[in-house]
């Protein structure tokens, strides 16, 4: 049965429920970046282009906070407790990262 | 005279020095997300997906910081006195919106 | 037993094992803030001032990084799996409030 | 007379004109500060400190844009042409510091 094959074959990666979101996210992320070459190729008005970056920025944001999220509940809280600690410390650091702290 | 030509075509915007460089980076950055979204097609660890989110963010702040220097040094300092005013505010804002306060 | 006496006392908060130097570390960052208002008083360089700042939010940032990391390992791991999902809720909504994007 | 030399004595920093607001703002962040330690204290929950921690950021990166402004406009604008290099060079890295870049 398909259904129950795509369930045992769950990955131990946490975002699966949201996979094709996240990868249209960053396709449009993609897109924007490629939007932000073609603003300087065009020698647009450097302030325009620094906006557009902190709106990439925020989108990047919000897909490293899907993932913390997907990891925090699935990695962590599905790992044993051998592992809950290993899984909290790569946690904790990435997040450290992302508060430019790590 | 190719040089004159060159001296007098100079845009109001800043950065043309670094015209070239800055295309590069964006280049690369545009080919970091699209690494990431490789990353996630291929179910990788999600700690290792915002480690490369991180590294992204890192060089567009390069970016950023790049373009607001070059807009404070040409197009702020550049500005008569009557339009430095106006200048700064945009330069202060695209400066908070860049902290996330904006 | 004084060992069993602690171990029944310890609180539902999670940082209980460092209070003491979380609470030597806020000291240090009130006397931080009082430094810095002592340099506003004097005139002192702007760019001075900031970079005072900027140690200040260095600090808070490693304070705030303690604290998630013992929710993280004390609230949210030790919690059972109904309140779990509500634990990691909070925790990520801290998370992007001290990313700045909550 | 004290009032006219106190005027024509007006400092290089910046930020005069709002040294009082600057203050008082500084003398609230202590007492934010100090509000946290007594939360610490009293074994108040982990994600209403750092609540609290997010707050005081914000509080900062408020004065340290208000002064990064003033540094702009009456330092940076102030300077001499020979000076104003230096200064976008100071204000670009405090910038980066605040952007936790520096």
């Amino acid at each position: 049965m398909p259904t129950t094959a795509t369930a045992t074959a769950t990955p131990a990666r946490g975002y699966t429920a949201t996979k094709d979101q996240l990868q249209k996210r960053l396709k449009r992320i993609e897109g924007q970046v490629r939007g932000v070459h073609g603003m300087v190729e065009d020698d647009r008005y450097c302030i325009d282009v620094i906006t557009q970056i902190s709106a990439i920025q925020a989108a990047l944001d919000k897909v490293a906070l899907g993932l913390l999220d997907d990891h925090a509940r699935h990695c962590v809280m599905g790992a044993d407790e051998a592992e809950q600690a290993d899984k909290t410390d790569e946690l904790m650091a990435a997040v450290a990262r992302l508060m430019r702290r790590g």
